[in-house]
């Protein structure tokens, strides 16, 4: 069987360098003649059948910007997926049916589904249908085990280290005590290593649960030397000691989880009850996903995309794209998912970290 | 009488631009062979008498550097000062004095402070009491009438109107409002200039009190046009036109106003129950104070700081410097606080916004 | 008489903020249902009648681009118009009645010409044929008195500050005498200004002529000082007090005078024979015309774009949009042309720089 | 036998991240009380006995400055060192006993040697010496194949990028042919992937000799797709096939190679010969080396430190540090050094490059 038509989508929260692997990809395939067709908006558009047909114009120009020209959806999951409101009882269950449809309808021989943890949990879903499909994996977060890096991380850890830098200046001028939120709900990559980079005090992230004692007390501890200000990077998904799920659950049950402050707002109150200082929150939020990718991510991204169509030629179906070291290569998409890659409280980094300074809140590390 | 020795301190909320300040005055005062005192922490230096003196070393390499090396400190009014603990009840309203004492003890001829509308009109309490004071204008919110611009503005601008561009990739890919929420608690010029240079659709300052059903109408004539997202940028200080102050009060009332999501957490509440649409916030906080001043920024800041000791050197006290066109000028002091510089709904700044698309969610404007 | 298709140009080379003003003034053309042509490559697109027509869709999204969607070009001067080769000989005295042509074919009721010196003069004669123009002066140099500043000129200087920035770590690092080499052929604000802003130690700019031996002499200096590193910056249009024209005849005269190093190669070399220092140099050359437009430049472009179709609407023709403080005014084509705004040796300017202690290697100046 | 007090030094060329490393390895150094001293200039002084102890207060804050704090020099080998006029001419047989002397005087139990291929090959010799040194890698080129990324890489990078983003809009704008040369002198890393991560049209590496025609032919294909603008990103070491290094020789055998435009301004000549097109020269130069390191140099730059004092501590000397994957691991110095890291012809990166559009100008390359 030749390959003549391929269809591309990118579903799950937006990323930078999204766009300079759709360019990489469809440069390539049209280099071999497969006409390339981006689905609108993750998996919608393949349940709804939308999309454009990607040639080298409309492809042109958009390595350089953030977000994704195809549009993208947290939601679309045709396995369990929300129909709106007129539609027939009984047509969930054949969502994923309407995907196949759409795929055949087109006649798409091959599928390159950009996404994260849950996109390619599904794609891995129709792998099994029979679907031919090429995974590239898409995490802010930089946690899947499977590969070094995915693109966008490098964009948002220079986007919060520029943060600490500027906080930095700030906790200075003011002998203040300042927390940089950053994201990470479950991995503390980017609160990790903006903190190493931009030279935090304080770290708290998922793996090393802080105890708010430790923490006032690394903060003493600084006074002491005559550091009259200190910096705290936080992962969203920092949590307490004694009944860790406790913040996120109140934060959780608000209207506004994100927008509302965060851990970080309460770690706030905490230490300024506890410590004669002021102490000023800035929670990045989605200013670490938006904006022009970084070289780096630029060019992962467009390896990525590039490699996906290698496999595709080759027809090696079922696999995902990884950097590994400066190679890139392919991993079965079953294997790679669901393996999150998590710091290691106890591996070089956290070592690194603790050897410069930096505390992570806890009573037994450091 | 000839000036031997002067005092600098900056006061209130960092700025990028005041070690800038710091580096030519203290250049131009050494030139002349004036001693330059840097007193801590704003006029709480002067009420402890403590400082460092300023040599060509210590100001060398200050100039690209954002906070002040002097410290800050947006309390210490030495007219209403909270003594320590400790101290006699007697001696609060020797304060002012304390502050007399110490320009007197190290005879201090002259004394550059550099702040914004609460530490020049202190200074011009001084001036009144014989203190011979030039005043540098600092005002990251630029809402000072007598100059056409203050320094820390422009870095200021620059970070928001960069959160802008990041933020509009995510917004399109994901067909979302988004909330931008800029300073400015009483004058809206960073939210106006960064939604002009950002392209924002929707602008919410305090100047011009918005109803959220013309918010919400302008979202809805957006989509309508088939733009599946909207940018708003709202400055902390917006305020609704039904019972204006409402937001703010319960804002302030809270324990932890700013760091707690502030007017634009409310407003994409409302967003949200109203349009069928998913509306994101980004508070940007102290990102806009800290950092690397801007070309713009360490210009004007220097030709502040160069024109003080100028002034110094004139005799020409009670004055504050201040920029016109290209011109650095001085103006009295006594005139020169107290004229906020607001946002006129009616001004040419506002018309271009309008004409270029922005609403500003007014049911008379636009 | 009602207006209801105008055309817009950009000629000239490009500069930062272009983009910004076809979109503001497209915006507010539309707005009031007034059709835009955008003419293609200056005038350039008169003279061939090569056009695409403006909507919301092709200006959504410039704002944040440098360069120019409309192309430009340096040489297109309908008044002096090489032909290209197969063109009868009677042609060219017709070249500006194509333009007419172009004009009256398209139904064209008015022109926006954004350019600099040049543009404008051809704009000039074309009002005296009875065009209606109205100008939005361009120049990267910021040097037509007319306005007190002109977009693209904050982005350069943006470029050259950070240039600037990132060559005093590595002169630091290795004791060295860098030389940042900028824009500015006749006018040196971009020298001036980034010098001052980026802490330059000498500045060397067309209008103060300069002594090698008074550069060398205050390199000395600074050594004597325990400096072991000096910073230069030099506009392209620098020139030596004896002979002023020399240096630049010669790179002239070469074929490719820009890129093959300029005036500062030549300084470099005079430096490193006459103290035993080592000498490198930067040309940024072209860096500084292209890319984003910093938030200033936007604003000041997009306010530009809105007020020349504010004038169209008044029908006030033959005027130039410029700025004035915080205000935009419009100034007569035919005054503001030809009055070229250059730095004044014994200006407010030149004197902070002598006061932070920037020398202008001038024998007679500081 | 345990460690007291350790030796630091950077040499060779500067690299945005040597204070990172010098900061790490100083404060891991610190909390196990050994003393740093840190010798200025590289190997010059460990020659002269200069240095300066390095505390707590000197290494903060110096995280994210380019340069290095301790000096650097290119020159300084004391194998075959150069002695100032003065010196008697027995002397420079004994350079190398002259580090020894300084490093026994001092009683320095091990030396931190940061440096490039030059320094590693030094250090190498000390060690045959019995001096106890860890060596940090330094190439801005990433070109010691020990390592997946040394840093100050992924920040020349980060500029080369730029540079090529903002030359774009130029290009396009102007419809010219743009050259943007980037460093590389033997290896073409940064040209390639900044070519890559900015989606440069042709790029000319040291690896692969380039023949004119096939450049200019990549222009015209690219014309008569209606592009009529062209990028080209070139390495300084890029070499034409017929007669390789003959441009190499004519531009080191001038006065001042670097400054002077290099290959790239050749290359310009030739192609606005060949082909009717404005060609237009950017070189990068130092701009590559200087400022403030991105968040993952610092990151490396950081975690290389504190391994350095790690393998102290473990008294496993004679290794260089190096990143494999996301570990940093151990290599033996002898072994790391004069393996020179190259692209591969027919490696992964450059058919990354290929398979999205870019040419090498070679005739037997894509």
């Amino acid at each position: 069987m030749s390959i003549a038509r391929i269809g591309i989508l990118t579903a799950g929260g937006d990323c930078p360098g999204l766009n300079a692997v759709v360019r990489a990809a469809t440069k390539h395939a049209l280099k071999n003649n497969i006409e390339v067709f981006g689905f609108k908006n993750g998996f919608d558009g393949l349940v709804k059948n939308q999309y454009i047909i990607l040639d080298d114009k409309i492809v042109s120009g958009i390595l350089t910007r953030g977000g994704t020209i195809l549009g993208t959806s947290n939601l679309a999951n045709p396995f369990n997926y929300t129909l709106p409101p007129l539609a027939s009882p009984e047509e969930p269950k054949d969502l994923s049916s309407m995907v196949l449809h759409t795929l055949k309808t087109n006649r798409i021989d091959a599928l390159v589904a950009i996404g994260g943890d849950g996109t390619l949990s599904m794609a891995s879903k129709f792998i099994d249908m029979g679907v031919k499909i090429i995974g590239v994996p898409k995490t802010i977060d930089n946690d899947l085990s499977a590969t070094d890096f995915t693109f966008g991380f490098d964009s948002a850890l220079a986007v919060a280290s520029e943060a600490v830098d500027r906080i930095h200046t700030t906790a200075e001028s003011h002998h203040r005590v300042m927390i940089v939120e950053t994201m990470g709900r479950y991995a503390g990559w980017i609160a990790l290593r903006s903190c190493i980079a931009g030279g935090g005090d304080i770290c708290l992230i998922p793996e090393i649960p802080y105890n708010i004692n430790v923490v006032a007390k690394a903060i003493e501890d600084r006074q002491r030397k005559g550091k009259t200000f200190s910096i705290i990077v936080a992962a969203e998904g920092a949590v307490d000691e004694s009944g860790k799920m406790a913040v996120q659950k109140k934060v959780e049950g608000s209207t506004d989880p994100i927008r509302l402050g965060g851990i970080s707002g309460i770690i706030a109150a905490q230490i300024e009850k506890m410590l004669n200082v002021e102490c000023r929150v800035v929670v990045l939020g989605h200013l670490q996903r938006g904006g022009t990718p970084t070289a780096f991510d630029r060019w992962l991204a467009t390896r990525f995309g590039a490699k996906a169509v290698d496999l595709i030629l080759k027809e090696d179906f079922g696999n995902m794209v990884a950097l590994r070291g400066t190679d890139i290569v392919s991993v079965p998409i079953k294997e790679a998912v669901s393996k999150l890659k998590k710091v290691d409280p106890n591996g070089q980094e956290v070592k690194t970290a603790l050897e410069v300074g930096t505390s992570f809140g806890s009573p037994t590390l450091g």
